[in-house]
């Protein structure tokens, strides 16, 4: 199982609206005899392209799959018929499957007579398929609002300038970030002032190939020749301030993971509407004094009912001058 | 020498104006005859400490000793010689005295045909007596701003409220770190909202015996009725704007650390000056969008113009949903 995990993690793995899947086949001696994982919609589901590679030594095998096998025909064919029809004996795996469309799997191999154990490592494999998991159950995508700000708050200097708060280190750690999710979301408040590209660069400041989608949220235009605009990948306008409606529009396009960038107009929307799930804040040690706020206003007023979030990891981004702290934060007791 | 180290940060040793010093005696087979540290202002000091202890066996002994031996008279007689006439035969010591007064005692304890041994363990030392050294050295006391805020640098709500934005577990720490100093400085503005005690309580939320100075700053009245005024300890009042003016006032007492509390008008005056040595800085996991700022205006309107600090320890303080993320700054690179 350990191993199919790794599979299903298989980095630069496009995600799409699909979960991460592994698979491990083993032959009656318990060594192995093929592999396979998901590379995205589209493209053959683990089992399948482990079956592929293990042709007929898959008869009498047991498969070990990070996922619970599917069960419905969507672009390629249930994977629970593929397993029946290889032959194989007893299939072991991981996350059952929360996608009620899909679900079913383990009764129908029983029912075609295989060995099923279901539940092997389950909290592991969530982890692998976080955000999918999360947008399946409540179907709309997994939000993480990503900020940066100095050590009092502030996400830019009065005059509007914010290049750059945090140190260059913390800046590719956010590029590798922003890779894991396939949404990166701002406000047109951020486009028309900052004008960023909003892509995923490399090490050396690169785009890489495969991009999230960029979307930009609000009612104002946005100009053709802003940098979102501008390749590898795509940009699209939703011209609407409702958060609730943003997401539902992205996750019927399959989308399962936005990375909300700020402003902090638009992430104190996403606040008050109670959709933002993870916070990922880099505070850098630094102080203006003055400028754009980390947040916008909340309409809170009193500090018992400031918003109260668990923290789950601090960690030092970078050494010496270029040092931030980042930290991650889950809901809190008040969510 | 660890020994000698171990004894000079005795906990609970009243500071005051003098450094924290500790003596280990060691007779010619290198076995300790005696010991003594600095109980503060008015007290022995270690060498006479730990001389008196040892009475006539100190003859021929090693002193090892964390702090230059003092070669003037204060309000006790020099140090150099009570070791020389106590017939010691050498003096190992740690830190060279950094006080023009004081210093020269290497020299004198030379001329009087003891072997003498300087800076072994230099930097340990320095740090048992942090900010006793840099007030000797720069003539005005250590100043340690401390503040706690929201994720979004806020340190009260939009209606004055600010209890509690960090945790239990911080705010006890906060106490153990004002125990560590000679004086807890606030603003009026602080007293005349908040109306702190002020004094450093024990895990049972009782004031300790010993308590550093109250200070509060500015030109307002502070009416006799403010709970800085209560005891234990003693409260003060420096009716000034000017933190140079107020520091060389509190040096001239005798006040070597000071604690700077706030609020967010006085911390931005002594940074403005570029009168804070330290940052402690406790950042909850919280939102606010709104309120107070961590600091007042610091005329900074573009972002090349940041006062960078360099990230010295981050740590997470408390568990659950009491943690609170605590960093510590030292002056960055555009100090
Ligand atoms: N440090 C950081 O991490 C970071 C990240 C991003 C931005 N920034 C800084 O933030 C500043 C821009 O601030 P901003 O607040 O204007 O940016 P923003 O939040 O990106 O954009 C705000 C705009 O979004 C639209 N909008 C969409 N949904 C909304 C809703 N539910 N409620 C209200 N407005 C909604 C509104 O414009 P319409 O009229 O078009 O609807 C609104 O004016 C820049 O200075 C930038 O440097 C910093
Ligand atoms: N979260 C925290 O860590 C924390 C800590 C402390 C306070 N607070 C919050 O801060 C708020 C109080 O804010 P504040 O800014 O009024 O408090 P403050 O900084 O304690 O007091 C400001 C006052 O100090 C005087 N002052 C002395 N030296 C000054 C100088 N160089 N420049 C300007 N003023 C000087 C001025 O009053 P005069 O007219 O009398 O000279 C000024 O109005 C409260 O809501 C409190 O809860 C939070």
């Amino acid at each position: 199982m350990r191993r199919a995990l790794t599979l299903a993690a298989t980095p630069g793995v496009p995600l799409g609206p699909n979960p991460r899947v592994g698979c491990v086949l083993l032959g009656a001696d318990g060594a192995e005899i093929a592999e396979g994982f998901h590379r995205g919609a589209g493209t053959a589901h683990a089992e399948v392209a482990a079956l592929a590679e293990a042709g007929d030594a898959a008869r009498g095998a047991t498969a070990v799959v990070s996922l619970e096998p599917c069960n419905h025909t969507g672009l390629t064919g249930p994977c629970t018929e593929a397993l029946v029809a290889a032959g194989v004996r007893r299939v072991v795996f991981a996350q059952r499957d929360p996608n009620p469309v899909a679900a079913g799997g383990a009764e129908a191999l029983r029912a075609a007579g295989i060995d099923v154990e279901a539940g092997v490592m389950e909290p592991v494999a969530k982890g692998v398929n976080k955000a999918w998991t999360f947008a399946v159950e409540h179907n709309r995508p997994f939000v993480t609002w990503k900020f940066a700000a100095t050590l009092d708050g502030r996400s830019a200097a009065a005059d509007g300038t914010s290049h750059w708060i945090s140190g260059t280190d913390a800046r590719r750690d956010t590029h590798a970030l922003r890779a894991e999710c396939d949404v990166l979301l701002v406000g047109t408040g951020t486009v028309l002032v900052d004008d960023p590209q909003l892509n995923v660069r490399d090490e050396v400041d690169q785009p890489v190939e495969h991009q999230p989608l960029r979307v930009v949220m609000g009612e104002r235009e946005v100009p053709a020749d802003r940098r979102i605009h501008q390749g590898p990948g795509e940009a699209q306008h939703l011209a609407t301030r409702d958060p609730a409606h943003a997401l539902a529009e992205l996750y019927a396009a399959g989308r399962r993971h936005v990375w909300l960038e700020g402003g902090p107009t638009l992430a104190a929307a996403f606040l008050r509407a109670g959709l933002v799930d993870e916070v990922v804040a880099y505070v850098a040690p630094t102080f203006l004094g003055a400028g754009a706020p980390a947040v916008g206003d909340l309409g809170i007023t009193t500090i018992t009912d400031q918003l109260r979030w668990h923290l789950k990891r601090a960690a030092v981004i970078g050494t010496g001058a270029d040092a931030t702290v980042r930290l991650t934060l889950t809901p809190g007791g008040d969510h």
